[in-house]
């Protein structure tokens, strides 16, 4: 145990593969069975199903955002050498952010006409997605990149990252449209500043090489 | 991180583990403790257990299944060297309808005599098979295998694939009885297409060595 | 992939290690947050959670029952080199019979004086030992062991599997005596058995040595 | 196998990291999904939302516990070699204790304000804290640490677990105050005794240093 507090990647990454692995199947949880009066009539459960239609729905979308956010996690810690205490912290809010998913899926898949589902569901998942870009400047600002990965592939991350929040803010601009209009010039404004600075790092990224 | 996309094998299959740990576990969610009147009468306790017969067999026989899944994903996976992107797209997907499977079989377990519970099951089922099989098909184009493993191996492991789609489709043959003869007809042809595949592939692979 | 079918132990021993973590975790998931009409009252709190000991104290039990499984079966994992298709199924049946745990401990939990639970929970238990020392014998009957461990540990380890299930018929006697006499006598003279098969072990370990 | 028990460390911590990771999850399952008269209204669902502040206040709380706890125990099994019979035991233990958190969770989320939940959360907490201390203080005394773990730094784990009981009694105060004086005083005592105990650790630390 050294003076500096550092984690090795192997534990970390386990409870990280364990929680999504936990948090993919819990979606399913919120699909009901359907409670029928007679539960031999095919059409009665046919149709029971049919209005499940929105949660399954629902499980399949929460499904492929949970696997995109697994994917995009697990490119950017192959970068980093070892997790300091901020990027600990940084790891564990995210896990928390991830455990609580499968509660706003449940929501939405629950209310798909309520505005307020989106209103969880939208934010949490920006939050996600900000604390992934966080996350990554903060390993590269506290130096605990791998060696062997270049100024290039360091540049090419930060511009995916950028553009990760990017289209996140686009996509929410239907929700704020339902909410106020200044949320809509918000979600634009931040979404265009997202692309510039994407654009930003890859003009540095060019100039640098 | 390469600008080709590509992703350790091990990190994936710890998800894969993982999920199918608590996809098997999460059946069992499903057999409910039933509520007795009298709570001391196991008389009134065994016959409560009895008509959950169906429910505890479809936990065994779903439990069987998601087995034999992942015993088959394992013997794939062994022959990959690494997953690239379409791979990797097709590995969540198919972990999507690995998760949706508790769901199913609570489905079947709860309404076991009921025609649209099976035209659940079974056409995920089916779409699991299948999604195995061009997985392989997949990693064998995309030259992805292992060097170590002979051609031979990957022309057993394809008529084994090809084998497990017919057995799929002879095996759903009752349940297409009780939807319409022309299902049957379907199923019972795609049944001998894969098995004729499956002849194919072996006397290709007798013709290759 | 060799003709001769074998699984490596890691992958198997990930999804052990992951059916046991949930297992041991779904436990607690019967303990229901007690309705309360006001929900202030400590007192009536308090009272209610009185009424739930014995769900808790089965929780606690049937911990240390999946835990005691779960040191065994890895002390008897450890000895062996690799899984050949009847130890897969052998463990893939015990796993099917850990994953149906947490149900039979909600049933005792719920019913405790119920000898119905008893006999769903009893039998589970038996089989779950009964399946270990099954496990352990087909390995040896089929050389799967490690080279380096000695034919002392094995008939130690033989020894302990035969003595775990006296243990096991010795401690259902209770049960056994609110069912039938006839019972009582059956799980006695097993137990017997179990205890002279376990010391014929020793005696052949000895004379071996 | 040895005749002096041990377990490796890699398969327990796959264990506790299983554990962790659904323990978090499960968290989360206690937050239900409201149930609206109208399904359509935003307002409705904001205001049923409101109501579950404190289950999501208390969701994340725990998530921060349970991470704590979790860092905690890597930490420690870090500078440990190998488990032996009662280092296996204690782990165990603090695991069937970390399962149940989530119960108690959930009780303090449904009743914020009663007296009894804190009094399953407190304690429970304080067991948790407790058994982390003993649990190494074990590992010391059968010198089953590392070799190249330093006598300052097990000096300094050790005052930081005392640090971590202190932090927990004097945090119990309220909790305390709420039951009885003679408690309060027991856990200013214990806090007293717990910093007293550090910073004897902290001393003999530097006089062997």
């Amino acid at each position: 145990m050294s003076k500096t507090f550092h984690m090795h990647k192997a534990r970390l990454e386990t409870l990280v593969d364990g929680v999504f692995a936990i948090a993919m199947t819990i979606l399913v949880l919120e699909i009901k069975v359907p409670e029928l009066a007679d539960g031999r009539s095919s059409d009665a459960l046919l149709a029971a199903l049919g209005h499940h239609a929105s949660v399954i729905g629902a499980y399949f979308f929460s499904f492929a955002m949970l696997a995109v956010f697994w994917v995009w996690h697990h490119r950017l810690v192959e970068t980093i050498r070892l997790f300091d205490f901020p990027l600990l912290v940084c790891t564990l809010a995210f896990l928390a952010l991830v455990c609580f998913f499968p509660f706003a899926a449940a929501l939405l898949g629950r209310y798909p006409l309520n505005l307020a589902a989106l209103l969880v569901y939208v934010p949490l998942t920006g939050l996600i997605v900000l604390l992934q870009t966080l996350f990554f400047k903060l390993a590269v600002q506290r130096q605990l990149l791998v060696d062997s990965v270049s100024s290039d592939a360091v540049q090419a991350t930060h511009r995916r990252n950028l553009l990760g929040c990017a289209i996140f803010f686009f996509a929410s601009i239907p929700t704020a449209l339902r909410v106020h209009m200044a949320w809509v010039a918000v979600c634009f404004v931040l979404g265009l500043l997202f692309v510039w600075l994407a654009r930003a790092k890859a003009h540095s990224g060019k100039a640098s090489a």
